[in-house]
This record gives structure tokens, sequence and C-alpha cells, in this order.
């Protein structure tokens, strides 16, 4: 197939222009003069060549396609990652597949294995189940894998996560900052590395400022979910602590926090305020403008690709580099002060 | 390379299981217990079999993977698309690439390309650009696309969309029924098949209710987007015509108009009334719940998958069908009875 197939400087060379002139063209980043683009059509079609990309995977022993892996693409935070590192993508001139797992371990091993059977130049990863030691020599021997997101622990794979913790204690301080001494959190648990890294923040931090007075009930769910959110709010309300805020670790949670308050008939945050985490979701048009940490989406995007096409592979310690990218607090109107605080230090809690 | 590779079926017969439960459980669709998993794996091992889908394609002649490419993927409707294509693919067993073309001609001809080229079985395609003449050719040649969603007009392919003239004309009649007849629509312009669609449903059926009485404003933006939105929501209340209502033809959109609303201190629906199209953000949760025309994004994905495996591609009028699926009303709290009625019969419209 080698022999038979033209290159890009073939294509190049007989059209009159250059290499990268032909590439930026096909992959739609310049706009050409008709004559110009007529010129690369016809070596195109002359030399019978080939901008499929595994083709030039063949012809060029590189591919110039990463992968990226998520486990769903409807949660908004996932298709607004997906998006920013289709974008990254573009900029660094590879073409971006993308591939859903639905959490399926027998999808991610695939797609895993894609990675190290070269049919893709490497893979960014995100997975959010907890099931994920069988996934660890997989990652490790695929190599050019990105691990985004969620953590899998023992796999050797450069690693890019938000400041979960740091997130955490944000709306720790925020919470604290406005009283909120008996307060809920709902998120997943410590299985998962963002749930457990959101928590250790966040509980750090309320303890730090309060001491003994902090009283925290956390309920973990199987996932970032509306139902799981609405589950859990049930749970904190029906414990009988007398929470004045709940920390709820993702918009989507939020929903369901919302739905199960509004069945209650409580308000926000006139009885509960809330704090989110991630921003992604249109929180600015909700009834009550909902308070929340925001996940860097775009930068991770970027900085997901930059540690894919920049790592040195061959390096054991860029093989197992850690980025966090930082959070930000974004103020709306869901956390209010404290008017009648809670007195009680006979509650469950801690 | 034919000759070398293991089919599915040796790895069945020497795992003592079938070709179905190894494809299931390669798929992660089948828990198995642990002998039977090591006997596949060994046996996967031994004979050197690759269950990567370019490998099967070669030996087998099919690839089993389709491709979904949609202009960009953090649009909520286009990411509850991309997951409705995905589970629709997953329960007929077929893997699903998608890939983002942010609605660049390069890219959109490159993928249509892949399956001339046959490295995959098919294509979802949805584009959503109006110069799409270019692509005409490449669609009719690469045979198994279906085009979702928006129209590629003089291609040779079946075709999905959801009902758009029908959804038009419910948002018109439910405007109606509530007293409206001064308003207007902002979306995109005839030069998109949805914004064309939406639009004549929509005055057809305004018209054949208020007749001359009838007055509507069209403004017509470049894309779908929320900038877009709060332009054309200015634009039409700096035109002076008192319009008690506008029909918004996306979500995001609505978001631009509430923005542009909240600007110049207009309530919804005390000082207008709104309606959008797609119903796949939140609008529950919005300051004042938007009532909406509902795309059948499910219904979507699992059709636009059927046609793609079942539609007989050698028979042409199965190419050249046209399905398109029922959309619903959901009514919320964004459309008021008009109070004050307005009598002026002196301002601009049509």
């Amino acid at each position: 197939m080698r022999a038979h197939m033209a290159n890009l400087k073939q294509v190049a060379a007989q059209a009159g222009v250059s290499s990268a002139t032909v590439s930026r063209y096909l992959n739609g980043t310049l706009s050409l003069p008709q004559p110009t683009r007529d010129a690369i059509e016809t070596a195109i079609r002359e030399l019978n060549y080939s901008p499929n990309p595994f083709a030039r995977s063949l012809s060029r022993g590189r591919a110039d396609v990463i992968r990226m892996v998520v486990p769903d693409i409807k949660t908004p935070f996932f298709s607004a990652l997906v998006a920013a590192v289709e974008n990254a993508a573009f900029e660094r001139e590879q073409e971006l597949e993308i591939a859903v797992t639905l959490n399926r371990p027998g999808r991610e091993s695939r797609y895993l294995d894609s990675v190290s059977e070269r049919h893709v130049d490497g893979l960014i990863f995100v997975t959010n189940h907890p099931d994920v030691a069988p996934l660890e020599k997989r990652i490790t021997a695929a190599r050019r894998v990105v691990l985004l997101d969620e953590n899998v622990p023992h796999a050797q794979a450069p690693r890019l996560f938000c400041d979960n913790e740091g997130g955490g204690a944000m709306a720790a301080d925020h919470l604290a900052d406005h009283g909120h001494k008996v307060v809920g959190v709902i998120g997943t648990g410590d299985e998962m590395y963002s749930g457990a890294a959101r928590f250790r923040g966040f509980q750090t931090a309320l303890q730090a400022r309060f001491g003994a007075q902090a009283q925290i009930l956390r309920k973990c769910g199987q996932g970032y979910t509306q139902e799981e959110g609405r589950r859990l709010c049930a749970a904190i309300l029906d414990s009988g602590l007398p929470v004045s805020a709940i920390f709820v670790m993702s918009d989507e949670m939020v929903m369901g926090t919302l739905d199960e308050l509004k069945a209650r008939g409580l308000s926000v945050p006139g009885d509960i305020s809330l704090i989110s985490f991630d921003d992604i979701l249109p929180l600015d048009y909700f009834e009550t403008p909902v308070t929340a940490i925001r996940q860097p989406v775009e930068a991770l995007g970027e900085m997901a690709v930059r540690i894919l096409l920049d790592t040195d592979w061959n390096d054991p310690a860029s093989r197992s580099r850690v980025t966090l990218l930082p959070v930000t607090l974004v103020e709306r109107s869901s956390v209010a002060s404290v008017t009648h605080p809670s007195k009680s230090n006979d509650s469950t809690g801690g």
C-alpha cells in the first residue's frame, strides 16, 4: 500500500504550494483562492492521494488522530469538556475521534487497546466509575494515555484534574463566610477521586473555621446525577440534622436537590442555601441563580491535548506527572447568611 | 493480513462458547464467570485475534463501526442527539465513532469520504451551515449516509428530521390560543431547512387564525446561538412593533432573549410571552419556566441508526425517503394571555 500512495509532499509539489498549505486546506483551516484550490484538488485526484487518517498512518507511521474516551456525552460537563478538547486538537492540527463508553469496561478496554495497536496516536481518557482496577495495566501498556477528570489509581500515566480539593475548600469558606456551621454534603464517595478530594477540602476548611462547632452530614451516591441528587437531598432532610446549607457536588445533582426542596415547600436560599460544583448548566437563569465552583473546562481541554502531544513518553517522571488546574467561585444568589444560627450541638454529624 | 488473522468464530470455537458470546463479551454487554472469561482471553491471545474494528473490517469486509458527524458537541441539542444515537448503536451492537466538524467543509468532506473508502460502515451526518452545495456529490457518492436534523438539498440520501413545520404551527396555535396576534420570530432564515420550515408552519398557522390581523416580525440570525438570540431580540424590540410574544427557535436563543429582556427591564410573561424550540436545556428550572416545542431526541437517535442499518441502499426509493418525527408542546409558564390586545394595525410586519 505504501508504494502506491502519494504523500502530502508530492501533492504539494504538483500543486505548487507548500505541504503546510495542503494540510491546512484539507483541515479546513485555510481559505484559498479558487485556482489554488483547483490545483490542489487536481493533484489529489491525479496522484490518488488519500487524506484519510488511517491511510496516513500506514504511509507515514503516524496518524495525527487522537481519541477521547468519555463515559457519556449527554452530561453537560462532559460535552463541554469534549468541545474544549476538540478546539484544542484543531489548533494542533490533530483529528479527534470521540468515543463514548457509558462506563462499560469492555468498551474502555477496547479503546485503550487501540493505542497499543497504534490505530490512534494517543488517548485522552475519562472514566467515572469506581471499578477501574482492571484498566490499570491496559493504561500503563498503552503508554500514550492522559487520564483526565477522574483517577485510575495505579496506572502509569500523566493525570490532569481540576483542583477538586481546593474547590471543596472554597465552597466551605463561602458557606462559613455566611455563618453556615451545620451543613449537608451531597456527592460521590471516597471510591471516586473527585468525591473524595472535594469532601476532604470541604471538611478541612469548615473545621478550620468552626472547629467542633462544624457539623457535616455527608451523603454519597452512585454518580453525579439528578436522581441521586434528589435522593440524597431527601436523606439529609430526613436525618433531622438542622442543616442551613448543602454543598452539592455537581450541577446535575443541584437539579435533583431543587426538585426535592420544592416538593417539600422549602425555598433557596430562604430555608436552605446551596452551592454547586461544575458551573456548566445555565445556573444564571435558574429561579434562584445558583452559586457554584466553576471547573476550568476550556483550560482542561487545552491542557489535556498539550500533555498528550508534548509529554516525553520515555521519561518516567513525565509519565507520572499530575497537573491540577484552579477552580473559581462564581457567586450568585443561592447562599444567604444564617439569620438564626443553630445553637444545637446535640445532633449527629462530624 | 486476512490469512493470518483469526476470526471471531475461531476464537469462540477454541473457547467453547458461541460467537455471539464472544462478541457481547468484547462489547462489554455480557458478564461472564471468570473461567469463561479466561477461556476467551486465552483464545484471543493464542489465536492473535484483534477485536479492533478496522482489523475486523479487513477480515470480514464489514467494520460494525458507524460514524456520527455533528457540527459541534457543546450545544445541548447535539450532545443529546449524539447520546441518543450512542444508545441506539449500542443496542444494535455497532461501535460509534463521533466526529465534530465545527461546520468546517474540509472536515465534513473528509468524513464523508471515509464511507466511500469503507473505513466505516456508514455515516449519520449532521451539518448546520448554509453552504452545503459542495457536500451534495460527496454524500451521494458515499452512499451509506443518513442526513439528520438539517437538509443538504440535492444529495441522494435518506433524511430524518423532526416535524419542524408542525412544530412551528404548534407554537403559533399556542400563542394564538392566548390571543397573541402581533408577534416576533427569532431563528435562522430560509437558507436553513429548519429555519424555513419552522417559520413556514408558524406563519401559516397564525394567519389561518387571525388573517390580516396577524403581524409577524421575523429576524434571522447566523445560527441558533445565545448571542444571536440576544441580538435578534434587541432588533425586534427596537423595531417599534408592539409584539406581545416571541417565538424563539432554539433554547440557546432563549437565553440570549432573556438576557436582552432583563437588560431592558422587561418581564416574562408579564411584558412579553416566549415559546422555545428544542426543550433540551433545563427550562423547567428557569426563573420563569419556559414553554417549548420539544424535539423527540431519543426517537431521532434510534430512528437514525435504524435507517442507517436497515435501508436497502440499492433501492433508489429507500435512498430518497424522508422521515419526519412528531414534536410535542411542553407547556410551562412563559406564555400569558394578552390582557391589552394591540389595536394598532399601522405597524410593519407580514
